[in-house]
């Protein structure tokens, strides 16, 4: 076993912690009450200070640049690092945290100026997102949403062929906690055959991974498979809220649009790709008659480490359940390994046409459902399209959600033999339209 | 007549200039060779330079103030402006820059720090673009293109109730001159039952009005239809690139994608609110049976006044016209009253979810085709999906666009008793792919 995996830290709620143990180290931007935003690593209950972790001279050479970059009140300075030098920062972040570090009593004696309580910090936005790209590589997400219009013929031709995506809206990007506006539209209700306007009625989750774009490419040139997983600084949660009534409406011929660009919500803490190292698999092999990808997305290493095993969970907790004190319900367990495509296959195949990728622009992988019901990252699907209601454990059912519901999104690794690592939360609570 | 619209400029090439008499007065960002980037305005052959002249002392009070906004090395806080002081920066401008203007001899004296030759310039993107969003709303087009697939039934059903659009690439939009190379993708192949990768084969351009949006609104609070002109800070050409052949492979179920994001071309000018009042006019009535836009799209004064009348060309210009010195051809003359939707219903429906717009988004109109063949604005409906080859005047033919071919798109307002006034260039010539 590599030592790492069972180092403690002096943050001794660290130790053991769910989502934050010294092997995860995600970074992020975080202000205590009343004081600028600035960068942070999620340590355990706390957040670590880069800015003032860097005037106390904590750091040296690489590193100390590295924290430079990640000490901003956006971390898009430090998505244009290169791995090694992120990794340099991790490698030091780890020895200062580490409960034998030489420098622990000078950074105890820093105390809230090095290591605020997160329950006590406000948690921002972790970038300035330049573009936002929504993927719909769930493989059983894109069946059973294909089931309801084409029940004998789910998957599109080319489905198997084309990391399918489009274009998101970057500025209604919040970061969890954020309320959720129930949205209007125009929906055309059943058996109507003109369209009407108000709320919608038919609101929606959706759980997907959200990837941290690093470094970027110059325009005309793709960014090979090969060096594709580069260019990926981390990973959060991000719920792709939708409504489907207007999204059923609006979308021919040219994709979703109004039905999406409500809100986004992503996890605070990005967990950078040196973290979840441990927690790459291969690829999981094609069914058998599925056609082999075209060359420009083929690597024989992305192919045997460019999967990640990483389990994902969506709970629900509605008002009635906060009124009564019941904790937030599961609705759903899931995994990255229900992508179709690895992440560097994404990255080369957005490039392909000599498209420029920027640090801080964000792609969602699409709605990552399992095989089974309890496994589906939607309401949509869980429901089957609103037809049979989910029963919660306290009585109350849903097709859709319902105002004052929160939605909130988890994910964690294990690995035997390693420090499990979180994600933390992604959550948003439904309000009444406007 | 209004005086203003017969006034005369002592920067004499504005006088009867086809783009930039003194009734236009756009702004950009432009940099003389060698200097940074800033803000200026296009009079006759020259540009102003709106810092120099804010040094100068030139402005006053609220045109002094959105001088200085209108100076930086981006249009986003000029866009941020409301119209009050966007208005007072015209009339000054247009004050200092006629003949009569007391302050006339001082700004002659500047010289080229004041007055720059624009052909000695380099010209930026206007914004840095937050969003860009497309829209589908010339209605030839929508058509046209519908005919492709569904003779009998082109349209979709939502068409005529919807301002259709989608999310577009904001890392790869141009400012017009900047080289656009030919991307690479997936297409399937006529006849073939599994796509192929290569360079596109059916490369298009889309004739496009493109609206720079000004003020912008907070997140879920939608812009009203009474409201949503002073949204809109000014226009510009849009050349929407398309690759049919990518389009076509990868565009079901969620929108094109990879074959729209490798380039977008914008004209440099931001032909302003202000300078476009005289154009304005009633919206086209509906032909009959077309169903009554829902309430929230609908306001009196918009219907009165919220079409425009700007003409549109397309020329083209190969390498063999280049060299033998045979200028550009047009292609197409279409116009903007070829919307099915004004363009602050595009702004009210885009918000109506409770999506904020920021200073500096942009939309595309979608193409503006006429009903005829000589007015479509694009490729795919001139030769009718590449069926009938366009026969050039000096003898060369296209189907879709070849390397080296030049695409340039130009616009201008004409009306009886007003100066016209012009958009300036949106070009691109097509570099092979990488």
């Amino acid at each position: 076993m590599n030592p790492e995996n069972t180092r403690l830290s002096w943050v001794t709620s660290a130790n053991g912690h769910p989502d934050f143990p010294l092997q995860n180290l995600p970074h992020g931007i975080f202000s205590p009450a009343g004081e600028t935003p600035r960068g942070g690593v999620a340590i355990g209950d706390y957040i670590f200070d880069v800015g003032a972790a860097c005037r106390a001279g904590l750091f040296n050479d690489t590193a100390q640049y590295a924290a430079e970059q990640a000490a901003g009140s956006t971390l898009n300075a430090f998505f244009a690092l290169d791995a090694t030098e992120r990794r340099a920062l991790r490698e030091a972040l780890l020895a200062l945290l580490d409960e034998s570090s030489p420098h622990r009593e000078r950074m105890q004696a820093l105390g809230d100026s090095l290591l605020c309580p997160m329950a006590a910090c406000h948690l921002h936005l972790p970038a300035k997102v330049g573009d936002y790209t929504d993927f719909y590589v769930g493989i059983h997400h894109a069946t059973n949403v294909g089931k309801l219009f084409r029940p004998d013929n789910p998957l599109l031709p080319n489905y198997k062929y084309v990391p399918i995506g489009y274009h998101g809206r970057a500025s209604t990007i919040d970061v969890s906690g954020a309320p959720v506006i129930r949205p209007k539209g125009q929906t055309l209700p059943p058996g109507q055959a003109e369209p009407t306007f108000g709320p919608s009625k038919r609101l929606d989750y959706e759980l997907e991974l959200g990837i941290w774009i690093g470094q970027g490419n110059a325009r005309g040139e793709a960014i090979s498979i090969g060096n594709a997983r580069k260019h990926i600084a981390g990973l959060c949660l991000l719920n792709d809220w939708s409504a489907r009534d207007i999204q059923a409406w609006e979308y021919q011929p040219l994709g979703p649009f109004l039905s999406k660009s409500f809100a986004t919500t992503v996890s605070p803490w990005v967990v950078t790709a040196e973290a979840l190292e441990p927690f790459r698999c291969a690829q999981p092999a094609r069914p058998t008659g599925d056609p082999k990808p075209l060359p420009y997305l083929l690597d024989p290493t992305d192919q045997e480490t460019g999967a990640l095993n990483v389990e994902l969970e969506v709970l629900l907790r509605t008002t009635a359940m906060r009124e009564h004190n019941l904790p937030a319900q599961r609705v759903a367990l899931s995994s990255t390994l229900n992508m179709y495509w690895t992440l560097a296959q994404l990255v080369t195949h957005h490039t392909v046409n000599g498209c420029s990728l920027q640090p801080g622009d964000l792609f969602g992988s699409g709605t990552l459902s399992g095989e089974h019901p309890d496994s589906y990252g939607s309401l949509l699907e869980t429901t089957v399209g609103g037809k049979q209601p989910l029963m919660l454990p306290n009585g109350e059912t849903r097709t859709f959600l319902e105002d004052g519901d929160e939605v909130i999104l988890r994910a964690r690794c294990h690995r035997e033999g390693y420090a499990s690592i979180g994600f933390g939360e992604c959550s948003g609570i439904i309000q009444p339209a406007h």
